[in-house]
């Protein structure tokens, strides 16, 4: 018998996913869905990147790059480091990857040993337990949504064991929308000085998207934690580059740099050169494009909150960061629609996709049972529409 | 201590990245170094290609992409394995990866188990050894060199185990030039179906470079291959696209092409959204650019084979396909050069960049330690002078 391996049966079949080809099956009979879930901005890549990406393919930049990446590129990442993050990094502690997800898909494979213990935060993003899983690694995950999605370093500490490797700090968070301020990463950076084998992942993807006065801090400038932190960012999110798939790490050691670029020499070499290109002219412009983005972001992220109002059964958490939105539909479990019954929130999103022709994603997989996860990178219209039929959809719920 | 992973530890340091560096680092000195290093077509992509990646952006194709790839792809690759293959595989069984060598490292991780043995042909490419280590596989490898780097099946057989969980195939071969011919693929076919066990990925991505009258075939075409064959292929080498990095496998079943794509959501996701669509587009054309191409690369095999007349201490095997060049320099083993002892192909290479300043890679980690590889992917003067170089070297050697 012809068998794939144990690695390949572990991957879990992604909810998201089935909702999305369910919502799509749905669209292509004609019938009028308004979708939620999808993470990724809706604008256009900007057109100085364009035309970078242009620039470059006339210019016979289509051959392979260093495996770490263009070298005008790393120092471009280099300055944003030093100008955003008051990091110091040389070129040769960055290393570009396909997109942010290789990032750090490979800075576990980097640090994980099978049998190791990996601190997440959950709710979590969904891949992570999926590339702990990938390294034999074991997911003990510390559930922060009695605490408001924060950082509570009281109850991270008692998942510390001698067995634990690394932890990963995301925020901006998806799929909370929660920010970490500079106050509680001090404080949990104090806890990790205890434990000086723990290395730290910092996700930053959605570094650019904080509203109400925010700011963002990354837990590498934190006192104590350069030494120690994977810094994991990319092009997606910020510059409308998700299908550019231009992610980056910047390494805490050149030897972990070299470490990472080894695994990556194997997998999948550099990454694309024109995108490199494009990505390395889009990050000295862009804060027009990202200003405007951002306002539009928290318009929309309030018009979501508001048409909440008057909702049934369900409380909503407003965001701070990033461009989703968690709602705890708890409240409907065990209740029924139209004679079936709710028992968990994939079954409410089957449901609400089903009869309102609302695509969300359940957070199962984001270690949250109790919520569904609703993106307003969306049209305004939309928003309103979707939100009022969730509303509808919930009034029916008894 | 923070300690990194005894996986990214295992990578082997790559000899053929030293020797570029080193010959970068003289470039950058002014020195006039010959370059036989580099793996890679020296033409720029075609220009409908690049127009077409121009079209995409302009539409607004640079959002993430399904992670199997765009379906518009996945059929043109559907319609190219039928036309070129007599292939017949539906575009859900196609999977497309950020360059072949990730659709390599994913075929890997879906099939081998650790503890499972891979059965290499040396000399084979260096990455394979590598990713059969990073699932915990173990490399069987059967030499080849004494057998024109063609296939011996009887001495194939011999390397099977009850462990034996896939066979690699690489042809054209890559650093051989070698080409299977059908009758041989056959009689390997032969062999493997009285073990059904064993999987086989077919590396194919030198396709379109075959020489003298020689015809590829593709190992699933052979009578009962199809089902156990992963097909891998891309668009690098046929269409000089190395930089836009889009390979692909077609898989045997539905079954396993869920999940190699399983594994490449948690991975990398989709790949770049622009250059799948110019390989969509690549894909529908090509013809006359691919026998230009072709046409002058035979030129240069031929120019630089005959630039090895009269040289002293070594043989050149003649290759009937992709760009390289084997040369034994075993020779060589024992003599020396200048009062410096050459008592291994890296010896050789080092002392031959170091004084006759032209640049080839040893091939130790291609599992032929006798041999260096020369690419001639590069133009006729520098064969020329790098052929007459390594001439006036080897008239040193005593």
């Amino acid at each position: 018998m012809l068998e794939i391996s144990q690695r390949a049966k572990n991957v879990s079949p992604s909810l998201t996913l089935a909702i999305t080809e369910q919502a799509n099956r749905m669209k292509a009979q004609g019938i009028d869905v308004v979708g939620f879930g999808v993470g990724e901005p809706d604008f256009d890549t900007p057109s100085y990147v364009v035309d970078a990406a242009k620039y470059a393919m006339d210019r016979g930049m289509t051959k392979y790059t260093a495996v770490a990446g263009m070298k005008e590129l790393r120092e471009n990442i280099s300055k944003k480091l030093a100008a955003d993050n008051g990091l110091a990094y040389a070129a040769d502690r960055i290393v570009v990857s396909n997109g942010g997800k290789q990032a750090l898909f490979n800075v576990f494979q980097t640090i994980i040993e099978p049998g190791d213990e990996v601190i997440l935060l959950a709710p979590y993003w969904l891949s992570y337990p999926e590339m702990v899983k990938f390294c034999g690694g074991k997911v003990v995950a510390v559930d922060l949504a009695d605490d408001g999605f924060q950082l509570n370093v009281e109850k991270i500490e008692k998942a510390v064991t001698d067995k634990t490797k690394a932890i990963l700090i995301n925020t901006p968070n998806n799929p909370t929308g929660a920010v970490y301020g500079g106050d509680s990463l001090r404080a949990l950076a104090a806890m990790l000085e205890k434990y000086p084998d723990i290395w730290v992942i910092s996700d930053e993807i959605y570094e650019k998207l904080v509203y109400d006065g925010e700011k963002h801090v990354s837990f590498a400038s934190v006192d104590g934690m350069y030494e120690r932190t994977f810094l994991v960012n990319g092009m997606s999110k910020g510059y409308a580059m998700t299908g550019w798939r231009i992610g980056y790490t910047a390494c805490p050691s050149a030897e972990t740099a070299k470490a990472l670029c080894g695994l990556q020499s194997h997998q999948t070499s550099g990454a694309n050169t024109i995108a490199q290109y494009a990505s390395s002219v889009a990050l000295t412009g862009g804060g027009e494009f990202m200003a405007e983005m951002k306002g539009i972001f928290d318009g929309r992220r309030k018009l979501m909150y508001e048409g909440f109002e008057g909702a049934k059964h369900v409380t909503v958490n407003m965001p701070k960061g990033a461009f989703y939105m968690m709602v705890d539909v708890s409240g409907t479990f065990g209740k029924s629609y139209r004679g079936e019954t709710i028992n968990s929130a994939p079954d409410f999103a089957a449901l609400l996709l089903k009869h309102a022709h609302v695509a969300v994603v359940p957070c199962d997989g984001f270690g949250a049972p109790k919520y569904i996860r609703l993106s307003y990178a969306t049209g305004e219209n939309e928003i309103k529409k979707g939100t009022s039929r969730i509303k509808e959809f919930l009034e029916e719920v008894k």
